[in-house]
């Protein structure tokens, strides 16, 4: 009805969508297209044409999608949660709250791939590795994993390739390690031949005692969680001791929090930590996303999974920060990859950092003690009630015996609010946090029936001495210096500033789809009935979030054309794992194990290989054809060598070359005629959505982006959410969850992610993208993407090859500009492009993927045509000063290019450059009064890899 | 309880006091006393100070007092509001709320006295005038002003001054004025002998008769709302006619949106233009703030009151932004100025402003037309039920005969959600907006008991085609460049990006208080239970604000020992009229209306003497002793002078020139002796809290401002909060409001402020501060204010003399540095300090306030040590650039000092200044890397004066 009265008013598509009517008009024109359905038309094979509209609701206006998620949170039952397990209540700090995780500066970024437009998240990341490693005592840390279960899961490998234990050795792990942390590790041990063996090791003191607490096998690693889950703080240092005699390696997955007061891993001997940073200031979120920890003793550091900030200098000599040793990466390693993890969780370490920023040392031990004196004051009040608490030396968390009444404990406690930890029928466990105050307390005596304390007092430390902490930890000075609201939020804006991100301008980054995160989109996000739901509250409490993400589903699998779809993967790397372990795990339910050849084409993602491997498959390559297709006489060849043992292909579509290739559906028939499955990968799906649909056309399994395609900010380089969707045959295979059945399926190949939902906090994002858009909306989007990459196309061609395309040139919804040539003629890399763009005010094209030497542009539907034409101005001015190199007039170490990115510091000092300083600073294009400026000029990578440094470097560092 | 766990944790207090313990002690050291008992003991005198701590509730924690505020929200019940009256609902686009009204980069913001600094908000404000001014169909707006009622006051007064009728000529208006209006326009009619006549206008359209309805009177001014409160769109060109043949001037009370679609009023013949620009996108919020408005016909502009932004060049000959023509206001003209006014809108403007910017005019167009639309509908639906419908040509409004049963009618849609008009026992009237769906039209159908149309149709425009509206407006370019919210997400970030706010760095303004505005303090203001509600609401839906309200007003009483305070003031200005107001009807109640004489030092803010002057008294000034504090002889002689008709005094205290004056019991004792009231001016209340209260010392009267002391932020200009505090005796006479009796005694003096509680929605800032820091924590935060005070002095006292201070030279919370000989000496003026200082990364102190040639400096408490240091830093490295100019070495012309502030666009260009670049750019304590450049250099204002452009000048004018 009241659309009727807003025939002209733009919807939400309008302001998602960034060429308005006459642009689009103006754009087809000069891609030389009557209308955007002549152009997809065009672009997509005909084959694998949708035959109707998307069938999702029609769009609801902004206003309208937040009533109705108001009204899903409603359905939630936000209790006060005291049930631990790695997710506790924690209070964000207002000032965090709204200057990161509200900021578009924050998390509208994309991954420091470029550092010289990035050094604030990196500063930021530098300080949450400073964290992670003064609080586990080890020398390193990385800069953030996905969960707690998967760092496990990381550990559990990097200990396996780091001992020197023989094949056969297994893992060790404590009984008393968090159940989901278990469950993730043996999901991830079964592909790779790994076995875990969960023991008692509270008394194993010798290599001996510890092979045979592993069922008399030689153990490459242990793993104890500290304190435990029954809340017990256990000294480790003679199972540490014992570990290192058998050869073994040592994890501890420990509490940040509780390390503020207890002796650090390190001190104790573990070669490893790893766990979760959630209580920092990051709500619980039903599950996440958080930000994992991994931290390694010296000597382990280029061992360490996922991304590593690290200290270098700039070409002026001055301190920068980048990623540090990215050749291990998969990206670089394929196959050979130590792990498939590319995402990490920026956005929620920047959280955590700054957390500790704003605490210190002395605030967040106080936090500690608040929450050690509160679980001291909930055990006087049931002790002096007559309950028989079971953990002795804990921190935060204690088991409580209850013999028969476990149910009725929890019931009692539900009534007054709280949430407690069902251990089994006879055992409740209770944990305390930041949040706590005494009416929950209050109320948990009262569950188990009794009266609390007659008088409360503060317990101290009541551990064992051994176990009490006494070396210094964040002894840096950021650490002391931002404790008033007004020198944090400065200092927030001080990092954010020095960062480009998508407030700025186009973020043009092929396969990454930068598109726009709106602000609606993001408003539930931070809502208590989202925010403060924990992963293992009972289901009956979180009703609204679960019929949101079964809404969100079903709308996936109709975009997508597949039957079934699981969120819990919370990165596109987990959403491959897991699409994999389903194919894995198909063809054994048919008698078919042998089957462990994954065919990959040579311009695959390099995590398609990595993901393989982790999956127990074996990488085929297949060629690439002249023209960038699938070689389809080689994968003829490889389907006939490989015939029985054929698992799967992987391909993405549209392909990593940004072209639909028309042979697809010939590339599903065969794979599938040899017994193999499909495997498309979502990446490009942001050319799919309302055109094509992968379930449809031949594809088995598929993981999708749901940070790319359906507009989960990148966060700065995380939270990604990778959901795996499958048709029927496969979806008795998805990932499962052992504390939520409900999560997945019975027969599923266990849980990939800690959390049963993965990132479900964040999943509103994409479900009110969906709703704001509807069917109509989205296809629109889909279409104006392919515009505007083919608008780019059509104005850069004349200047750089446009290296791949369909018919008649057309591309899907990026393109690849060809410059080695030009680097041939004139020297001029596209490293010297990328940074030279800087100065022009933009973020790279992705850099030498999947094709080197050349530049992957992908403007996305956001883009409007004002900002397409400004970035095709400087691609354009760009090439006339390598023209200028080429022709010989300029030398390349003196031209501009080479010398880019141009500091404001640069520009204020001695000028020894042969062109103009306003060339170098104020190219074409770019406003004085609002221009960008880059903190650091050029980085020197490789020098900061061979002094590895990835902790804060003392402010003398940053004297000139 | 939990408290007792914390000893150690920072509580609030601490995170908004900068400094911390260790750094309190050390300044203590630099200034010489013990403590910060023994400071305050010191500079406070004896006799003022309190006997016993601050009885305010004691402080909560962050997280607690924003639960308290949930609780104080539920128990506002928020209806759909159809009221109207100048409010309606309206949605506020995600990405302004976010982005400017969340956003501290905006809100903390100063006013753009140093147009260098806030080129952003000033774009914005240029859009915001041109919106009115095109609009509304005249060649010059403000930047807004205060809400609709007090335009029209300021119109009067405008009309009053313009018209060459006769001194005893009157102002008529229409009817159909909205009441609170009217009310507003004879409050501040009575002050200033002008008569206000209400008269029906429909038919005048001749001289004469507009004389008849005036009583037989001549006129200087008419007033019409258009459309009118009935919701009639009436054709005024012939009364307009008439009014000019009569010698008058004629006001429109506008609505915007309806604008979009009517006739404007300077094409049908005012002279001036008034409303509220709320309904673009600015949510009610029980009243306000929203940003008034005022726009003239070419030959007024120099009359408009508040601030005018204008175009002007700067030193480079760009294009540059300024406040116009400021020798018209209050601070320079004092009682010669022609209003009071020093507080805009600025925060408001600026959403509005952008809501237009993002809509453009063919979005406003549509929804103008979705108003009037379902309008129509609702029409339909009652009239096909019978009902009948008074109004005929119709925007949003219609009155609706119901005779004898408007009262059920309420109550009838009450029930269904939806609160409508009552104009009297016989009327009811119903307003439409941009939220208004059928739901809304059957729940007002039902209530009239109608059961709707039986089909809906789309009514085009139903008036007279003499109103319907052909000319063009927003025609500017960024009226249709930011329609997609990547590219109003841009803009706003480059806007704001070209601003200083506290969120770069410190603001010392004397006088101006530019502390923390914290994070947990602005959260509830977006709440839809605040912001949703309407001012003229049922009282029983508002008692969580009211009470808020309530208890609010009894902290400020407990801590400025006053009886009663008013929140209705929304500006400071507005409280210094209320206060002497109440001073005036006092005297006039004791049978002494004869006493018009207001005593003001010569030192006080020049607002004191505008406002004494519209309260209608005659303004004395008292001397200045050579110390700086009040000449107590020449006061003496004074009231001698004026015994029998002394109204008053006007202090303020501390002194403007940041003094505790021991005099001051002595004054209040000589004045209350002559039978005159004391009024202190409130604005230096942050050096009392705690420590003094002026209702127990001896004063009256003091209006506070909110946002100084109370932590509202300064919006760049606006909101601001005012209320005014008086004793027992002058209660009876506080400001009322004719539509809300319970908002002041009935005995007061009239509404001063169109909604009953002013900008109540911003009040919860205060009402969470003083619930944040407790008593204990509002006192040390004075003690520190004086602190940082004091040791600013201690440390620039060697460089720069500090002009006044008290007993041992210790100031109150502010200093003021005496450039004076320097200058003298030098030819560096503070001006040029003050565009230093921009290169140094600082907002300027207060400059030539309140004694020309000096700088005044005021850090707040919230400033730390170090920004504290780092501005100490500055000025003296500033003062050594200012002797190498003393000691002839370099010319002033030559200087750093006369050609600051340098823009990175002048680093880049041709350097022909004989320093080097970076000395320009990166002097000491200037990081490269995090460097503020300001994006234009010094403007020229004079040039902008003497070619006045007041709305947003063509793209082309930024062609260099």
């Amino acid at each position: 009805m009241s659309a009727q009265f807003t025939p002209d008013l733009p919807e939400f598509a309008g302001r998602h969508i960034g060429p308005s009517a006459d642009d689009v008009e103006a754009m087809l024109a000069a891609v030389r297209h009557d209308s955007l359905d002549a152009l997809v038309d065009h672009a997509l094979p005909g084959a694998i044409r949708t035959d109707g509209p998307l069938r999702v609701d029609p769009a609801a206006s902004e206003a309208a999608v937040v009533e109705e998620l108001r009204a899903v949170a409603r359905r939630n039952q936000v209790m006060t949660s005291m049930i631990g397990l790695g997710y506790y209540g924690t209070i964000t700090p207002a000032v965090i709250q709204r200057n990161v995780l509200e900021n578009p500066a924050w998390y509208t970024a994309y991954t420091p791939y470029q550092p010289e437009i990035s050094q604030g998240r990196l500063e930021a990341l530098l300080n949450f590795q400073t964290v992670v490693s003064d609080l586990t005592g080890l020398t390193t840390s990385g800069a953030s994993l996905l969960d707690e279960g998967t760092a496990a899961a990381e550990a559990m490998t990097l200990m396996r390739r780091s001992s020197k234990a023989a094949a056969d050795a297994v893992l060790v792990v404590d009984r008393h390690v968090f159940p989901q942390t278990l469950a993730v590790m043996q999901t991830r041990a079964k592909p790779l031949g790994l076995e875990v063996v969960v023991a008692d090791l509270d008394t194993v003191d010798s290599a001996d005692a510890l092979r045979a607490a592993a069922g008399d096998r030689a153990v490459f690693g242990v793993l104890v969680q500290y304190p435990g889950a029954d809340g017990e703080l256990r000294d480790w240092r003679a199972l540490a001791s014992a570990a290192h005699d058998a050869g073994a390696l040592v994890t501890a997955a420990a509490d940040l929090l509780a390390l503020t007061l207890a002796t650090a891993p390190g001190e104790w001997g573990a070669d490893v930590a790893v766990g979760t940073s959630q209580r920092f200031g990051v709500p619980m979120g039903f599950g996440g996303p958080h930000a994992g920890y991994m931290s390694v003793r010296a000597g382990l550091e280029r061992s360490l999974p996922g991304r590593l900030v690290g200290v270098s200098v700039d070409t002026e000599g001055a301190p920068a920060y980048r990623l540090a040793l990215q050749t291990r990466e998969q990206h670089i390693r394929r196959e050979k990859a130590t792990s498939n993890i590319c995402t990490a969780q920026v956005l929620l370490a920047v959280m955590a950092s700054m957390y500790a920023v704003y605490h210190g040392p002395a605030g967040l031990a106080a936090i500690a003690r608040r929450v050690h004196g509160h679980a001291g004051t909930l055990v006087s009040g049931l002790t002096a009630g007559g309950i028989d608490v079971v953990t002795k030396d804990f921190f935060d968390t204690v088991t409580v015996s209850v013999p028969g009444r476990a149910d009725e404990v929890l019931s009692e406690a539900a009534q007054r609010g709280v949430n407690v930890w069902r251990v089994d029928a006879d055992r409740v466990s209770v944990s305390v946090d930041e949040t706590t105050d005494l009416r929950d307390l209050e109320a948990v005596w009262s569950a188990f029936g009794v009266a609390g304390p007659s008088e409360v007092t503060i317990a101290d430390l009541t551990w064992s001495e051994a176990l009490v902490r006494t070396s210094d930890y964040l002894t840096h000075p950021v650490f002391s210096s931002h404790h008033s609201e007004t020198s944090m939020l400065r200092y927030l804006r001080r990092l954010s500033d020095r960062d480009f991100a998508l407030d700025r301008g186009m973020i043009p980054l092929g396969s990454c789809t930068m598109k726009l995160n709106a602000t609606t989109e993001m408003v539930a996000v931070t809502w208590p009935e989202f925010a403060d739901l924990h992963p293992f509250a009972p289901a009956h409490q979180t009703e609204g979030i679960r019929d949101l993400i079964g809404e969100l589903s079903d709308w996936l699998c109709e975009i997508t054309g597949y039957d079934a779809v699981s969120l819990q993967p919370n990165a596109g790397s987990q959403g491959e794992f897991a699409g994999l372990l389903a194919i894995h795990a198909y063809h054994a339910a048919n008698g078919q194990s042998q089957r462990n050849i994954c065919l990959i084409p040579a311009s695959a993602h390099g995590t398609n290989a990595a993901s393989a491997v982790m999956a127990g498959m074996k990488v085929v390559v297949v060629k690439t054809a002249a023209g960038g297709d699938v070689d389809m006489d080689d994968l003829r060849a490889k389907i006939d060598q490989h015939r029985d043992n054929l698992a799967a292909i992987m391909v993405t579509y549209p392909s990593t070359h940004g072209v639909f290739e028309d042979t697809i559906t010939d590339l599903c028939a065969l794979v599938h005629d040899a017994g193999g499955q499909v495997y498309v990968d979502g990446a490009n799906l942001n050319a799919l959505v309302g055109l094509a649909r992968p379930g449809k056309f031949g594809a088995d399994v598929s993981h999708l982006n749901l940070h790319k395609t359906f507009c989960i900010p990148h966060g700065g380089g995380g939270p990604g959410v990778g959901p795996v969707a499958v048709r029927a045959h496969l979806a008795p295979h998805l990932p499962n969850h052992p504390l939520a059945p409900e999560a997945g399926p019975e027969t599923g190949v266990g849980p990939i992610s800690a959390a049963p939902y993965g990132s479900a906090s964040i999943l509103p994002i994409s479900w009110a993208y969906v709703r704001l858009m509807g069917g109509a909306g989205l296809t629109r989007a889909t279409q104006v993407a392919v515009l505007n990459a083919n608008y780019i196309a059509a104005r850069l061609r004349e200047h750089y090859p446009v290296l791949y395309s369909g018919h008649d040139g057309v591309v899907a919804h990026e393109c690849i500009l060809d410059l080695r040539d030009l680097t041939k003629r004139s020297g001029v890399s596209v490293d010297d492009v990328a940074k030279r763009l800087i100065d022009y005010g933009f973020h790279a094209p992705t850099m030498s993927f999947p094709v080197a030497g050349t530049l992957m542009v992908e403007p996305t539907e956001s883009e409007d045509r004002y900002e397409i034409d400004r970035f095709c101005d400087a691609m354009i001015a760009i090439r006339h000063e390598i023209a200028e190199v080429e022709s010989g007039e300029v030398a390349v170490v003196d031209s501009m290019l080479r010398n880019a990115p141009h500091t404001a510091k640069a520009l204020a000092g001695k000028w020894e450059y042969p062109y103009e300083r306003s060339a170098a600073a104020f190219p074409v294009g770019v406003e004085a009064a609002d221009k960008y400026w880059p903190p650091v000029a050029r980085i020197d990578g490789a020098y900061g890899d061979r002094n590895l440094v990835c902790s804060c470097p003392p402010p003398e560092a940053f004297e000139s």
